[in-house]
């Protein structure tokens, strides 16, 4: 399959599954068509990085054209989807692909019905519950894919490593974020588990577990996924400081609002005259930070070259992920697909 | 097994799977420590309702003695922290179990740490993340349980099922609570998908499905879980209102202060005069309410008749328990463990 039809099959799996589950609901009460909503939402879009990964794990491994894989693929962005809707309450975050938040967007029905509780609590419970339901589902959508249970067997080892990892990865993330004083060394670590394994590693193994790969097939994959992975966050990073709004679907300049302790604040810090990182670091985490602010310390990681560090990086991460990629034993067809994805991974512009 | 036998093993169980998962998170980072303490203090206390009823429903289905069975009703106890601690979160309650609720201990952590961040997002934050961690690891308890593919394949669409509900019943239940005059009818049907079948209905069911039975026992099983389910939540909010706080784990009149709008509320409300209606209306939810604000809304709750109404509702929704339980296809042991699993859920003291 072309990675344009995977994307087309994972979209048609999700929303079938999510049809599946809609009428349950709408059975216990009206009252949860906007919780379904909001859902829609949220699947209508996203670059579905996971599910690809898996199939293509899947195929690197052997794995032949089968209905089961592209479900199981699919759940994974039912977890990704639990994920950022937890992630937004988390940093306050007032948008995500485009759209206001999910609890951003209950906080504002709370509002419009001018109902006599509290919207900021109420939009906030709304998204912890949603992304419970998201997470639970994301399980259930997995163990009913269709593929036997020996595969599943398989497949679910990894699975259950990848959500454990993620959520100690964002712990780690949070608190790195509210001690401050990250390293560069600490940073990395923190996007080894949030990022490059759960985005990029995990996934290929999971696919390729399902399909019954080996250890060898599994340390290949491993050599390509783990550098992508990082280079592919570091990216996300330099986009979160730099990024256009158009294809971010975030406010220009958000990390720097939220504060994030990325590996690309780190490689500034370092690099930074004593002005410079008072500068940074006063101004870091402001969330009233405007348009001159975060133009201020745009500057402060261009001029200190920490840019150009995080950049140098990147690009010695995806140089290791192809060289790992040209030597591994798998099909042509999937080393394609993969070289393929490893460029949208890491590109300048989503 | 004895009623005190079954509780041993599912506490082992538990032990025995957080001991399985222990090393995996201090090799990603020993700053990962404070979350494994957190959850083995949440582990430590609790009684096990949802994995007794689970226990007790494969018995009457005709399961005998299997470690699995132990496993996968001990799952649920996963399942219940996860659901504790985001409720915690959402209804902002200081305590849990008679211990500091989950982000409470980390916002205390953070202050004590004197950390440059915000104490209270660390404390959610966390408590979000804990609370996804045991959501994901009740799902993979249950699958690793030990209890071969096809009972876990029939028992697993009880539990998905289960997942759903109780989530969807959480979002009804603050859905009611914030945009308030909640009726009697509309608390029910929110104590019918948030507890009645989450803690007894389902579990019921998944022992039963587990255990290979049939629609009949199902029934069975419906007729005495169900009518339990919901007196058993009428005690409880009694027992949130009324209730010794050495015994609740709770600070008296604490569902008061989070402004529950229980059945308890909503008999109340129907009996009241307009100006006791004003004064329950006016405190309602009010997060300083103090020793005598408590015994004022006590007081109108007593003298409207709303307590006895609760009190009568609760010995009716027992009574049909018990008849249903009497006339119920299952062994004698199974029945007798089932009335005193009545008793204890229904009890005035804990």
């Amino acid at each position: 399959m072309s990675p344009s039809r995977v994307r087309k099959q994972v979209d048609g799996a999700l929303l079938s599954f999510v049809a599946r589950q809609r009428p349950g609901l709408l059975a216990i009460s009206d009252d949860l068509a906007p919780v379904m909503a909001a859902l829609d939402a949220l699947l209508g879009e996203g670059k579905r990085l996971r599910p690809a990964f898996c199939y293509w794990g899947w195929r690197a491994a052997g794995g032949d054209l089968d209905e089961g894989i592209v479900n199981a693929a699919a759940s994974l962005e039912l977890l990704q989807a639990s994920a950022l809707i937890h992630d937004d309450v988390m940093d306050s975050s007032d948008t995500r692909r485009g759209q206001p938040s999910v609890h951003r967007r209950f906080e504002a029905l709370h509002r419009a019905q001018d109902w006599p509780g509290d919207a900021t609590a109420f939009g906030e419970g709304t998204a912890i519950l949603l992304g419970d339901l998201c997470l639970a589902w994301s399980g259930e959508m997995f163990e009913t894919c269709g593929l036997d249970d020996d595969r599943r067997r398989r497949g679910r080892a990894v699975y259950d490593l990848m959500r454990t990892e993620v959520m100690c990865g964002q712990y780690l993330d949070m608190l790195e974020g509210t001690r401050g004083g990250a390293t560069v060394e600490t940073a990395l670590r923190v996007v080894e588990y949030k990022s490059a394994k759960y985005t990029i590693e995990r996934p290929l193994h999971l696919g390729a577990a399902l399909a019954g790969g080996g250890p060898g097939v599994a340390a290949a994959l491993s050599g390509y996924g783990l550098p992508l992975g990082i280079a592919f966050q570091l990216r996300d990073d330099v986009l979160g400081v730099f990024g256009d709004p158009a294809e971010t679907g975030k406010p220009a300049g958000d990390d720097l609002r939220e504060g994030k302790r990325t590996v690309l604040v780190a490689l500034t810090l370092e690099r930074a005259t004593p002005a410079q990182a008072t500068a940074l670091r006063r101004r870091l985490g402001d969330p009233d930070l405007d348009r001159p602010g975060v133009a201020e310390l745009r500057a402060i990681i261009e001029e200190t070259g920490g840019l150009a560090a995080c950049e140098s990086m990147i690009a010695e991460y995806a140089h290791e992920a192809d060289r790992a990629l040209a030597a591994a034993p798998i099909t042509h067809e999937a080393r394609d697909a993969l070289a393929a994805l490893a460029v949208a991974a890491t590109a300048r512009s989503t």
